[in-house]
């Protein structure tokens, strides 16, 4: 059997050695209390004035998916790391816990958890590497394409990316993160299949290649896919264009846009929307692609280039102005404690939190609060139960209702939010006073135990 | 089932949408003749001396294995896009050209075909979406790494990156790729247990953070894993050394390294290693990690901080310097002639191809010359069979053997090469006058071919 990411047997081995040798800690040491991790960022990656949280629901089936099955056991058992007793406890491992999670599509800031999990400490440990993993993937992914939508301004976007994602898996779930931040459709066939998304393709310049007349490579596509966009740009792109309108207009063949792929974009779109305008051809529509980003996009638009769709694949697909993101999965409480790491300018809040959300009269939001957990606030609040006692509540996440989440949120987020250019004031996150005292708290009971042991 | 990557039986099914319709176009115009693709990519990241060539076995791996059954041609059906003399032609294809890569683990430079694909048109185009990905994701990661084992001059780096890569595959690939590039172990279990490679950890701050008291949970830790990496920053990095050093020498405890992941990791370095000296304690390792890359690194190194061993993680995980490269996979030759898109200012080289890589008399590598396929050179042909007939050559791929490889290339290669810091003239690529011949009546002939339609 070829092996294409984790086994679904495998999902547990599917962490960092660590998890596993702290649980086997933990359960040496019997300390089973409640734990609370979060998964937060503390800040935002250069120029950027929001993420767009996505992944919890993929990340809540996996942490419910992790079984431990004896043929798994016994390759960890090759590492001579692992009592019997543990492995017994991995057998009967199952997650028990809960798991608050914003709901994809939603636009998150620093500090604000994107999740929060609560179980005995051993099992919210080995959620980490997975879960991250998860998180990481996908909110990295929708981030960056909910830029690239907003920068397209309305018109479709194509995501060409998955030859240079990193990987299959991120190019399966890539595609339907960029669903949730408004991407139109994807090139990626098994991505489209699995999660109901339009799928939409042109042609490569092979096929142009292939064939010794660029003509009769045109013909045979738009006779066999009539309506189909055809590129233009193999050899000369204006030479491309006025055989598009040859065969349109003397062979009667029905073409439903060009593509153009190299060169001065902007240029290119303006004579071929002449040339084809002049032919009467204005229904012919222009797609542009090739290298493209959210700054290329705005700048062409700006620059009142005519072009109606877009295909990005390279700078979407890869993440190239922040390709990682500063996430974090840390205690926050055990056996009702709050537990904080020192981390000297760094902003760390204990507990279990809540992230509210409030709106002014007229519907826009005007800012965050982040509570301890059970505070109440006339807001809504963004944590929402993904898991309870060990079972998803959502096993069949819904990419396009995600979608128009996100795009209900941002409509009513600050104007600055979906420009390109980082706000002059970041969206305000307040920090309420109960949960400030409880850091104080925190922070003071680790100074305390910190000096009596120096 | 848990969907966690395609499935093998849709592996047919990971690709771009328009490599299924231009198949069908060359099936309804009975285009079957052989074609020639090049993988290759035209410039080096910024900064970069050389990339090290990895994934070329799992992409001859995932070519041979792509099948079209029954119940993926049901979903490519509701498509609408494609006839059942396509499906049919699916529903047999197993793919039967030839496939010459260069071995795993071989540093290569900007034009040089990473792989060549043989085959039926459309059978050769049909792999493309699939062996980019694979290529990208390999040697991505692959030549990141190698530039931080070359930072990291001799001592062991452990890969700590799963939690912040792309998607689960890119973690799993790419573990295989750093152990290619010479990194010393993972930290990511199933990687580590699927690939051979070794496995480590050490331990979280969260698991300091759930015990009332640091020493408390250093003594644990080192009790159940005698020899052990303690992590000492949690809340004061040099009060933890202490309390390792007291555990070691009042309890006896076998402790192997401490682990600083925070602060001015030089400076920490030396204190601690000054106060672990000055106890006797000159076996225990430093260890450091925390957004560490090849730049850090080495600047520790240089400025003599005795660091023993480095983790990696987000830097090397994510690429952040060069997520994505320029790889293009152009078709070269069709039906026994070359074949060009014209780029202007982009060097495109025509046919089947060989690399040569000539050495001096000591056995040093002076210059490589890309030639026509069938030419001969007195120096070491680099791309080499990996697929002949459909039936790949190396069915169980060695990252041990691709990682002795590149580093006698690497140690054979000019010096300035293993540096950080860009080469003042790049490794020396010709062109063979016959390859050069060839590429000019290539340009001529699309000259020819434009000129009379435009």
């Amino acid at each position: 059997m070829l092996e294409l990411g984790p086994l679904e047997d495998e999902l547990g081995l599917f962490t960092d050695l660590y998890q596993l040798t702290m649980c086997q800690a933990y359960q040496a040491a019997e300390m089973n209390q409640p734990a609370v991790f979060s998964l937060f960022f503390r800040k935002l990656p250069d120029h950027r004035n929001f993420l767009l949280a996505c992944g919890q629901e993929e990340a809540a089936r996996l942490a419910t998916a992790i079984r431990f099955p004896r043929r798994q056991l016994d390759r960890l058992a090759d590492l001579e790391v692992f009592r019997d007793e543990f492995l017994r406890w991995l057998e009967a491992f199952r997650f028990s816990g809960d798991i608050h999670a914003l709901p994809e599509g939603t636009p998150v800031f620093p500090h604000e958890p994107l999740l929060e999990v609560r179980a005995p400490v051993a099992e919210a440990q080995l959620l980490e590497s997975i879960v991250m993993n998860a998180v990481n993937t996908e909110t990295l992914l929708a981030s960056k394409a909910a830029r690239i939508t907003l920068a397209a301004a309305g018109r479709p976007v194509m995501d060409f990316g998955m030859r240079r994602m990193h990987g299959m898996d991120a190019a399966l779930r890539g595609a339907r993160a960029y669903r949730v931040a408004g991407i139109s459709a994807t090139s990626n066939v098994l991505a489209g299949l699995r999660h109901g998304l339009p799928v939409q393709g042109t042609m490569a310049h092979s096929f142009i290649q292939a064939h010794d007349d660029e003509t009769q490579a045109f013909r045979l596509y738009a006779r066999l896919y009539p309506g189909t966009t055809l590129l233009v740009d193999t050899y000369d792109t204006l030479a491309g264009v006025e055989k598009v309108i040859a065969l349109v207009r003397d062979e009667g063949l029905e073409v439903g846009g060009i593509r153009l792929d190299s060169g001065d974009l902007g240029a290119l779109a303006k004579e071929s929307r002449r040339r084809l305008d002049a032919a009467g051809l204005e229904r012919v529509k222009i797609v542009a692609s090739g290298g493209l980003d959210e700054w290329k996009i705005a700048g062409l638009l700006a620059d009142g280039a005519p072009i109606d769709g877009f295909g990005v694949g390279t700078d979407m697909g890869a993440v190239a102005d922040a390709p990682s993101l500063d996430l974090a999965y840390k205690l926050t409480e055990y056996a009702g404690k709050p537990r904080l790491k020192n981390s000297p300018g760094k902003q760390l809040l204990p507990g279990a939190k809540q992230v509210w959300r409030f709106q002014d009269a007229s519907g826009h939001y005007t800012h965050d609060e982040l509570t301890r957990r059970e505070e109440q606030r006339q807001a809504t609040p963004l944590l929402l139960p993904a898991v309870t006692g060990g079972e998803p509540l959502h096993p069949t996440p819904n990419p396009d209702l995600a979608r128009e989440r996100a795009w209900e949120a941002l409509e009513h987020m600050p104007p600055e939010m979906r420009r390109l250019e980082p706000m002059d004031a970041p969206y305000p996150v307040h920090t309420s006073s109960a949960l400030s005292a409880l850091r104080r708290a925190a922070l003071a009971a680790i100074g305390t135990r910190h000096s009596r042991h120096n």
